[in-house]
């Protein structure tokens, strides 16, 4: 007992730029990949996240990452205690989804479980993807990389690939993240359909509109759906808060980061986040257009990864699952003529609809919670004419709304590319 | 570590009549329910169930009953062994369920993780359901009493009545229980599609049916959809082995037992054990005729106890959620006016819609197990006359089939009750 609070006592600190660089010091491999010694060494602190600190030191040989996990949340400050557990969370998934993603994630040198802090790759020259979409850029492999991220990440951990005792053992592991989910769940799942201290969105321009969503019955009845679904379904290990924000990129070079919202639950939670801040970014971009680029050959292109992000997504999965059907959903034993497959293939496909539907009503929550919930986008936020950034937001609300209380109208990418964009 | 091994060598022991004396006279408050002294108690063992022993005490003052788990299956022998643990997880069943559904249950008077032994109320004059059915007596309160157990357990351990970290706490505790639930993701969800060594079935009368049954593309899909629904919808806490051998009966009272396969899964999958053995029931009254009785005003009652069942466990679990919305999904606050509170009604309908197609599905996967698989029932073992007996489980696989393969016909009680007994 003594040995263990001694141990604990002495452990956790939040880390500087003076006793991270002490730190790395006492780890041989991770001081032999900066090079030189301590005094060589440029560290400094680059956090922009709600959450953690985040270094990136450089030494004569390369560099790194490290993040630490602060007990409380940094947008907040000490006010909004949270347990820097998530770290530990975190460091889980990258080693449960790791061995299937490959380069899709950063390599991992060093996780302490004591003072929750990660030593990873240092991503250069990637930039967060929703900088790049904001600055305009395009990313041509992007949604081929997180389709087939998001499709081995959730296939593998899913009762397809694994025998359902591995699943179950995961699904307990993930219950100790419930700090985390409980922000995922107020956050997205009730707070933006308040009146909550928590909340803000562009005022005074959409306050009918936030009244109007307030008291939308069919609305708030699709959103509790979701939510219920949210918390009830685990088909596999999902990153938890997969949006623009959560992937760094070059031009040839997608990684998903921050998966520390990690529990097992619906497919198309992931799917939808993804989804729906590519959504958000295009009706975010009216806000970014100038110098000549009115940013509509943007949209089109993001209307573009929508399509493709979703057809691959589905031809992967499904790829996947022919060729791995290990686990105990759909035994792979119970089909073996040609009749049995072809049942199987249309239960496959009966399957990949409702992550489908799945994915336009979670990315529909998720549009709607970064505009009139607590944790706002940059892709808004960033448009510096409020009536101009109301117009755009009250644009994406409304084709959230329509996802959310029309379902039935959206079979399929086509048909929601044609409600963005009539014509 | 030394300890620990000593204490775990002494603890498990097999008991036998004489050792559970001594058993029970070191346990106070036991030795004071039966009264007088060892040399006073009648103990025997009277088990006859798949899995486990079960004594009877009786002394001068009254009387328990006591069931110890064995490391193997009681029904194969040494040769297939099976964790003791099991009776942990039953009685943190008991606790977890106990407090919402009063006199349905047992009292648990002492529970022993050591040797996986429990020590509860000896249940008199009450008999085991299946053998009251078979037999032909009639239950007035049985459907009332076993939807009101449903509903209460079910509801009270859903993410509609308790926070979201307390249901995933119960999640990962009973993920523990994964070898009772690889019991039935193979001998309800797999095996009995396949030629498995496992299986019997009454040969040759149905060879045929069983053999177009395990290639019946449309029937093996849906079994499959519903063991991926098994596998991954934590709606409830369920008892798991809800049949009729798993409720003790007089005319007044109803008890359920053994939920040692409890596990969080969809709530159909409790409601369809129910209602697929009184199916079954229905099905193997011929086989039981005699005496002047045809059976048919028995299977009339059978027919009510369906529609009964289905009814007030649909208007309890909906009465529950009205009253007890304390839970994470669809949370209260979001529905506060008369339009909202409609919706929600809607959304609640539409549950129970779910609800009411999981239970006739899980249903049809209970009647095809039990007669084409491993664990059959008595209800039709004990039908002496082959032919008969083979005539009456092929219209019961008959059913199962149209259930499964066609769950567009069925969209209320009484569109199964039709097709049971048609005119």
């Amino acid at each position: 007992m003594s040995t263990s609070q001694t141990h604990s006592a002495k452990a956790y600190q939040i880390l500087d730029v003076r006793s991270l660089c002490d730190y790395i010091d006492a780890l041989p491999s991770v001081r032999t990949l900066l090079g030189g010694r301590s005094q060589d060494w440029d560290v400094r602190e680059v956090g922009d996240g709600n959450l953690n600190l985040v270094f990136i030191a450089e030494g004569p040989e390369g560099s790194i990452c490290v993040k630490q996990a602060l007990p409380y949340v940094r947008a907040a400050g000490p006010s909004w205690p949270m347990t820097p557990e998530r770290a530990t969370f975190e460091n889980h998934y990258y080693r449960a989804v790791g061995p299937h993603v490959g380069a899709l994630l950063p390599r991992i040198h060093h996780y302490d479980p004591e003072i929750y802090c990660t030593v990873m790759e240092r991503l250069a020259p990637h930039i967060i993807l929703r900088h790049g979409l904001i600055a305009g850029h395009r990313y041509p492999l992007l949604a081929e990389h997180l389709a087939e991220f998001a499709a081995r990440a959730t296939f593998f951990t899913s009762d397809f690939a694994v025998p359902f005792e591995s699943k179950l053992a995961g699904v307990a592991l993930f219950a100790g993240n419930e700090a985390l989910i409980r922000i995922s769940v107020d956050l997205i799942f009730k707070d933006p359909y308040l009146a909550s201290p928590r909340n803000r969105h562009t005022a005074p321009q959409l306050d009918t509109i936030a009244a109007e969503l307030r008291h939308d019955p069919a609305l708030k009845a699709a959103a509790a759906r979701f939510g219920r679904k949210f918390l009830s379904d685990t088909q596999a290990l999902l990153h938890g808060d997969l949006h623009s924000g959560s992937v760094m990129v070059t031009p040839a070079d997608s990684r998903v980061i921050d998966p520390e919202f990690a529990f097992y639950g619906p497919i198309g939670f992931d799917l939808g986040a993804f989804f729906g801040n590519l959504l958000l970014s295009w009706y975010s971009q009216p806000g970014h257009a100038g110098d000549g680029d009115d940013r509509t050959a943007h949209q089109a292109w993001l209307l573009d990864q929508l399509r493709l992000f979703w057809s691959t997504f589905r031809s992967r999965f499904l790829a996947l699952w022919d060729a791995n059907a290990q686990g105990d959903a759909f035994p792979a034993a119970l089909f073996t003529d040609a009749p049995e497959r072809a049942a199987l293939t249309r239960a496959k496909h009966a399957f990949m609809d409702s992550l489908f539907a799945d994915m336009l009503g979670f990315a529909a929550c998720k549009m709607i919670r970064r505009i009139l919930g607590f944790a706002h986008v940059q892709d808004f936020e960033a448009i510096v004419d409020v009536t101009l950034r109301a117009r755009c937001e009250a644009q994406a609300l409304a084709m959230a709304r329509l996802l959310l209380t029309h379902p039935e109208r959206f079979t399929s990418v086509d048909a929601v590319i044609d409600a963005v964009q009539p014509g």
